[in-house]
């Protein structure tokens, strides 16, 4: 590492958008900086839903972390999984070292959570990795695979019903994709089902839909989701889940394919740090540092902290991006002997997509919806996307679902299925049964 | 499927090159066709390696076999594991059902033969498969971020040494590929490893690489294999593979990644059909019909026959379409109550890659080798990948490396290790043991 071997190390858990940002950020300072991360690569995750649905390929939306710091030459990243933080030693313990550091900011994000329901996980994955992505997507075009083949009504309808729980962003982005996608792109593939009578039921506890949104727009989403096919279904609340069904309000509804967006819970390395909230976020100083230790800094969706309004900063990517901007020039200022400043959250504007010409915004008080709303969001995703060659691609696949309705990326990996999938293939009998022969030749 | 009800039926088993091929040269005839597939995608076999080595994504190289037909309506997809064919009743067993036929065709592939040392495919695992190539692409990154994290060199040396068994194209291929992405993409990534350290061995049994061709392209394919970087080892023998070392003629090789490209065993549905070659491969009469069993053709890789010269059909996609063709031609003549004629294999000259501005070109007889070959080779590929998106985004892709060395599709997904891969993780103390504080930071 030559002639800056002696400079301070920070380092960064995290790759996603906080991490990354606050390593960006520091390609100037007189630090050295060692990002770790548990897999080899950052991920664009408001475009994770596309993948999850056969429009994106996973390489449209994630880069080698190693890749988009090639040449900050001040940066070292390894792929490890971080186990442990000793703040009285400063030193992070990875499963194959330690590692002593003299600034660190955990970015360590968040999952989804289950409300103490951990059993439903298997059965209702969520969406918050490339793999869930692709898990969730392998569950997708399985069950229309598997509603093709079945001869009885009651099964053919449960592989063609979808829940969506919760109607976050991600919920309702994830609706109007399996809407679209059974609607549109599959429609005339199929010889035995109509894939227009596939069911999508987005489930949500609370009143309305994307309820960060005014009360307005949350109607105008309701609408445009309607108009899509998905059966949105209010203050309802989901009891149980289970192979192959989920419960609403104590009423069981068969469906193969259940999809969780209902809630997050923050990475586990909010409780080594400090005292944490409801959802296991770490709370930290207005100045992002962890109470009594300066020299760390936390930030991204695993931590609560306040806006100037004191209304709760959102667990959104341009947080995220700040918050990694902040924690890197709070380090510059140590340097220089200053104390550390408070952070302010500048909110640009909130964007969701629905589906096809469909979407709602709210930049500064304009508000609007429909393919206005959809627009804005394509362009700015696409221009925020990491990368040229990203936007490019994404932007071909974009151009040519928009014209032609297709789904370029419907490939089922034959990952190995969970172990709770291999038991539920087990009882189902049209997996191990032979029937009768069918007399489909004569 | 409505007034055809009657028409006979032509089950296809298989949706790669021959089974595609087949059901688009059925496509006027008066039969309903149902072709059965295990995946729900047919593959570009030959830019396999391509995936493998994170040049180009999944979705670049596959298409849902639906989506490719879907404008055929006389043809029904399945995704079914075929687990036996009943000549006698005339039925395909499925894990879920019979289908009964008129006339059959079976285009089951090959699979990598360990010669009869399965045991050795953990630890060296082949590439026919989407799922294969994300395999090989997991364990190839993974190696050079493990050699990233080791203290001692030895291990670092095992991590960073790639062992390619079998120097046929696909040996070559994924050879010359991984020593470009050593020596050019992961070049300036890393910190602490120099990826020109990498070492990548071919190794054949035999006298030289690409034996399909003559000597002299031979030879000009080992130079610029040796040009760039990869070491090759002809005339010596595999004697053993295990966790993390291949043994050479006796002598143990430490190399944390071991790729089989030394052999192909045929579909496990050539024994059930009739009598095979010590390849697996089933001996069909020439006009490709089972002995026995007029009503059932098997084509592709699977079956073993001879050209007008008595030479073998080699196991290549224009071979399997051919036959694919031939297949739907000879139903066709006896639906109006004409013999089956004896297949004609067409041969149009090959051509393999090696590498950037590196391949060989034998067309009719025209023999090139370098720049020229490669081009050849670039460009007949691009031209016959199914349908034009995959065409656009993959010239995008190879332009886009070709210019800037780039390798866009490095993702390692957390796809759950194979039982050996535990095994071997557990064994290697640099994974589990904490090191003493390393001291990166003062």
């Amino acid at each position: 590492m030559g002639k800056s071997e002696g400079e301070p190390l920070v380092v960064i858990v995290g790759g996603g958008f906080g991490g990354l940002s606050a390593a960006h950020a520091l390609r100037r300072a007189k630090v050295r900086v060692h990002l770790i991360d548990r897999t080899n690569h950052h991920v664009f995750q408001p475009l994770l839903y596309q993948v999850a649905t056969g429009q994106l390929s996973p390489a449209d939306i994630a880069k080698p972390i190693r890749s988009v710091l090639r040449d900050q030459k001040n940066v070292t990243v390894s792929m490890s999984l971080v186990r442990e933080i000793d703040k009285d030693k400063r030193e992070v313990v990875t499963t194959s070292r330690r590692i002593k550091y003299d600034y660190l900011i955990v970015a360590g994000g968040a999952r989804h959570s289950y409300f103490g329901k951990d059993e439903w996980e298997p059965f209702a994955p969520g969406l918050k990795s490339l793999d869930d992505a692709l898990e969730i997507r392998r569950r997708v075009l399985t069950a229309f695979e598997q509603a093709e083949k079945y001869d009885d009504e009651p099964r053919r309808k449960s592989a063609m019903t979808f829940v969506i729980v919760g109607a976050g962003p991600t919920g309702v982005e994830t609706a109007g994709a399996i809407a679209e996608l059974a609607h549109n792109t599959l429609k005339s593939e199929f010889r035995r089902i109509d894939a227009d009578h596939t069911r999508v039921l987005l489930v949500e506890a609370g009143p309305r839909v994307l309820p960060s949104y005014t009360e307005g727009l949350s109607e105008s989403a309701k609408k445009q989701l309607e108009e899509l096919g998905v059966e949105v279904r209010l203050r309802t609340r989901v009891t149980g889940v289970g192979d192959r069904f989920v419960e609403l309000d104590g009423e069981r509804l068969d469906a193969h394919t259940v999809i969780w967006a209902a809630g997050n819970v923050a990475s586990p390395l909010a409780k080594e740090l400090g005292e944490t909230d409801r959802s296991g976020r770490l709370l930290v100083e207005p100045d992002l540092t962890v109470p009594g230790h300066r020299e760390i800094q936390a930030i991204g969706d695993m931590v609560a902290i306040d806006d100037t309004h004191k209304n709760p900063v959102p667990g959104v990517a341009p947080a995220a991006m700040q918050m990694g901007r902040h924690a890197a020039k709070n380090i510059r200022r140590q340097l220089e002997g200053k104390a550390p400043e408070p952070f302010r959250y500048l909110d640009k504007g909130n964007l969701a997509t629905i589906g096809r010409n469909a979407g709602i915004a709210d930049i500064k008080g304009l508000r609007f919806g429909g393919y206005f709303a959809w627009l804005a969001w394509a362009l700015i995703h696409l221009f925020f996307l990491v990368g040229f060659r990203y936007r490019a691609i994404v932007f071909l696949e974009w151009a040519w679902a928009y014209m032609f309705y297709t789904r370029a990326v419907r490939l089922i990996s034959d990952i190995p299925p969970r172990a709770s999938d291999i038991v539920a293939e087990q009882r189902d009998p049209a997996r191990v049964e032979l029937h009768a022969p069918e007399r489909e030749a004569h």
